[in-house]
C-alpha cells in the first residue's frame, strides 16, 4: 500500500525525510510543503552569500529542484502550513494568495525549524534592523549592502552567526562593532579560548565589546543609534541581531504536540511526537544527547540531517534510532577554527561528573616544516574514571581543526579514555602533524596533570 | 633499586623509551647508545631538509640534546653498539677511535631502526649514487645538491620516500624522474588512487616511469646512466634510491634474539623479546597488527614512538601493552596529501573476509565556498558483516584529509561498522566540510553498493 507521507519544511530536516523516505520506499508518495521558493538551502552559508564569496545565491542549495523532484519528491513552494488535524489526518495549508487546502497524510513530518530569538529590546523594528535567518531576509541585506553601501554595523551577539557576519562585513570593507553581554565571544567555549578568538576579530579590525547589554535601538538622523548600561552608545549605519534561535512550533501546537526544554517538540529516539503518525526533527525538536542521556535543545544542521533522515526511514515503516547528539561543532572566524565536542567543565559538573579540565598548546604540524600554527586545546575528562568527556579547540583554519574534533568526537561516541587516547593509531607526516597528533600529545597532559593532582592530594592527606 | 636501563639507538624508538622510563621511575638509570652525533631526528623530515623547505637541519631535532639530557638521560653519542652477552647482561660499543667498553643493564632496549634496502643492482656504489636513511647520508646529498648542482635526477622506486624526494628535488628546480617497477606509485594504495598521483606528479613536471624495473647503473662520463628491461636507458646527474628499508638487526643476532617476519625482531605485545631482559622497539621489530590479530612488518615513526614508550615503561617495571598497528599512514605529494589506514580489498580477501571495495569522490567542503576540491575514497568493509576493513583517501593537501583518515582509524580501533559511521556526531561548516562530511558520505555509497549487490545477487537466484 502506498503510504502518503507529508513532510512540512524544506530545509534539512525535511529534505532529509523526502529522500530517506523515498531510498527506503519507492512506492511513498513524498510531498514536502515549503514556506519560500527555496527548497534545502544551506543556511550555514548565508554568511558567505553576504561577505560576497559567493556571488550567487543559488549556489546555496544543497541540492536543485530539479534533483528533488527527480528523486519523486513533490514540492509544494510557497505554500505555508497553517494547521493539523490530527484526527482525520490533514493539514490545512494556504498559498500567497491566501487560498487554502487541505493535505491528507499517512505519516507527517513537522521539519519547521527554528526562528531567530527576538531580544525585548525597542528598536528591532526600524529600518535597518535584521534578525537573519532566511534567504528573503538575507536578500533584504544584501540589498541594503549593494545598494545604502553602510559604512559600518554594530553585531548584537557574539555567537557563531554574530562572528560569522563580523567576518563577512569586514570582508565586504565595512567598520564592524561585535556587542557581547557575556564575558567573552563565543560563550559555547571556556573564556581563555573566547580571548583568542577575540584576538582574531581584533586584529582583522573588528571592535570587541563585551559583557555589555543592549538596552535599545534608536533612530538617530540617518544613522541607528544602539544604547547599552553605564551610559554606552554607538552610532552605526546597519545593526545585525543574532542572539541564538528558538524552535518554530507554532504548527505543533495546532495539534496538542507536547513541547519541552526550551519550547522545542518531544521526541522519541525514533523522532515521534506523542500524537500518533506524526513525526517531527530538526530545529524545531529537542534533541537526544548522546553523553547525557537526556533531551537537549542543541539545533544544528548536522543533527537535522540525521534526525530527517530516521523520521523519513520511519515514516514509511522503518524502525531507526537517532544515535544522539554530542554538541559537536565547528567555526570559521577569519583564520581561525574553533571547535567543540562533549562538555565542557560546568556541563559536566551538571551532569554528575567530578571533572577536570586541562588546556595545552601545541604547534599543529612539526614546527620545522614551514607554515606551523600554534592549536590551543581544552581538554575535559572524568578525574576518577580518566574517561573523556569533551574538548574544546582553537587553531588556524587550515590546521585540521575541524577533523581533529571530530577524532574527539568520535572517541567520545565509544567512551574512550584519555589514557587509550593514545593507542590510537593516527597518520603522521611532518607537514600535517606530529608523531603524536596534537589530540594524543593534549591527552597525555590531561593525563600528567590527573596523576600530579591525585598525588598532590594524597599528599596533602597524609 | 635503581634499575639500569640501556637503550640502543637514539631515533624514535630510543628516545621514546628512555623518556617514558624516566617519567615512570625517577630512580632509573637510563642510557641511550647513539651510533652518530644526531639524538631524536625526525628522519621522516630529511625531505624538507633536501628540498631547502626547512634550511637549517639542526631543526628537525624532535627535542635538542639538552633537553633530552635534563629529562635525566645518559646519551653516549657517537659509539656503536657491537655484541650483547645476555648472561653477563652487558653490551660492547666502540667510539669512532675503535675503543671498546662494557656497558651493563638490568633491562636492555634495542631500538637499532632500519636501513634502506639495498636493490641487487650494478652500479650502486658508484659516486652519485645514494640510498637516504641517515643524517650523514643527506649531508652527503646536500653537498652533491648545492656545489655539484645536478641538473637532473633519477628516483628509483615510488613509494612514500621516493615521492617526498621528487617533491623536494622539483622545489630546487631539479629535473626528476621516477622510476617504479609496479604499474602505478604508491603501491601501497589502489591503483586508480595512485593513477590521481601520477598525474600530480606529470602536472609538476616530474617524468613518471611505471612497470619497469631497473638493471644497472653505468658511469657514462660525467654523468650516470640507468639501464632496465626492454632496452630502456636514461642518462642523469644523480640518483637516489627508495625502495624500501629493513630491519636493523645485527646486534640482536649476537644475542640469538629471534626474528621473524622480514627479520624483524619477534616481540611480544609487551615489546619482550625472546631473551630475558631484552626488549625492542620501533623500525627494527615486528609490529602487532590491531585488525589481523598477527605481527606484520610496517615499519612507521608513529609506531616507534608508540611501541618505544611501551618497552620504557616495562623496562622499569611496567605492564604496558602496545595496542597495535592499523598501518595509518599519510604524506604529503605536492599539492595532494594521499592517505590510508586498515586493510586494502587483496589484504582482507588474505585474512579471510569478503571484502567490497567502493569508490566515491566529492568535494572536501562545500562547493559553494570558494576553493573546495575534489576527494577521493575508496573504502572496503566486509560484505557480510558490514564492518569497516579499511579506508584510502586521496585529496587537496589542506583538505583535512590526513585527520579524516584519521576518523576511519579511530573508527576501526572500535571495530565500527560502515552503517554506524552515519551516527557519528561529526563537524560542519561550510568552508570545511558538508553536513554528512565526506566520511559518512562514502560510508553511505558504501552501504547502497552493498544492498544493491545483495539485490543483484539475490535475483540471480531466484
Amino acid at each position: 500500500m502506498m503510504t502518503r507521507v507529508l513532510i512540512i519544511g524544506g530545509s534539512d530536516a525535511g529534505i532529509s525525510a523526502a529522500l530517506r523516505a523515498r531510498a527506503i520506499d519507492e512506492a511513498a508518495n513524498v510531498t514536502v510543503v515549503v514556506a519560500d521558493r527555496f527548497p534545502n538551502y544551506s543556511l550555514c552559508g548565508l554568511p558567505f552569500y553576504l561577505s560576497g564569496e559567493v556571488p550567487d545565491w543559488h549556489r546555496l542549495a544543497h541540492r536543485t529542484e530539479k534533483e528533488i523532484t527527480d528523486a519523486g519528491i513533490h514540492l509544494l513552494l510557497d505554500h505555508t502550513a497553517r494547521a493539523i488535524d490530527p484526527i482525520s489526518h490533514r493539514v490545512s495549508v494556504s498559498d500567497v494568495s491566501g487560498r487554502e487546502e487541505l493535505l491528507p497524510y499517512d505519516r507527517l513530518i513537522l521539519a519547521t525549524g527554528a526562528r531567530p530569538s527576538r531580544p525585548t529590546l525597542p528598536g528591532l523594528s526600524l529600518p535597518g534592523v535584521y534578525l537573519l535567518r532566511t534567504m528573503e531576509e538575507s536578500f533584504l541585506v544584501e540589498h541594503e549592502l549593494s545598494s545604502l553601501t553602510p559604512r559600518s554595523a554594530v553585531i548584537i551577539g557574539g555567537g557563531y552567526i554574530g562572528l560569522e557576519m563580523a567576518d563577512a562585513l569586514i570582508y565586504r570593507g565595512i567598520k564592524v562593532t561585535v556587542i557581547e553581554h557575556h564575558a567573552s565571544v563565543l560563550k559555547t567555549i571556556d573564556v581563555s579560548l573566547g580571548k583568542l578568538v577575540q584576538a582574531e576579530l581584533e586584529q582583522h579590525g573588528v571592535e570587541v565589546i563585551t559583557s555589555m547589554r543592549v538596552e535599545r535601538i534608536t533612530q538617530k538622523g540617518a544613522q541607528l543609534q544602539v544604547s547599552g548600561a553605564h551610559g554606552f552608545s554607538i552610532l552605526t549605519d546597519l545593526v545585525l541581531v543574532a542572539v541564538g534561535v528558538q524552535p518554530a512550533t507554532a504548527l505543533a501546537q495546532t495539534a496538542q504536540i507536547q513541547t519541552g526544554i526550551q519550547e522545542a517538540i518531544c521526541v522519541t529516539r525514533k523522532m515521534e511526537t506523542n500524537v500518533p503518525a506524526i513525526f517531527a526533527a530538526g530545529d524545531c525538536v529537542e534533541t537526544w544527547h548522546r553523553f547525557l542521556k537526556q533531551p537537549t535543545y542543541l539545533p544544528l544542521g548536522t543533527t537535522a540531517h540525521k534526525q530527517g533522515r530516521v523520521a523519513g526511514e520511519n515514516a514509511v515503516g522503518g524502525q531507526a534510532q537517532f544515535a544522539g547528539t554530542l554538541g559537536t561543532q565547528v567555526v570559521k572566524v577569519f583564520d581561525l577554527a574553533i571547535a567543540r565536542t562533549g562538555l565542557r567543565d560546568e556541563e559536566a559538573v551538571a551532569a554528575g561528573f567530578d571533572p577536570l579540565t586541562v588546556e595545552t598548546t601545541v604547534w599543529d604540524h612539526k614546527v620545522y616544516y614551514p607554515g606551523a600554527h600554534r592549536l590551543s586545546m581544552r581538554l575535559t575528562g572524568d578525574r576518577n574514571t580518566g574517561r573523556l568527556l569533551g574538548a574544546q579547540m582553537v587553531g588556524y583554519v587550515h590546521g585540521e581543526v575541524a577533523k581533529r574534533i571530530d577524532i574527539f568526537a568520535t572517541a567520545l561516541f565509544h567512551d574512550m579514555s584519555l589514557e587509550t587516547l593514545s593507542d590510537l593509531d593516527l597518520s603522521y607526516t611532518p607537514p600535517l602533524s606530529s608523531p603524536w597528533d596534537p589530540v594524543q600529545m593534549s591527552a597525555q597532559n590531561w593525563v600528567k596533570q590527573q596523576i600530579k593532582l591525585r598525588h598532590a592530594r594524597n599528599a596533602t592527606r597524609e
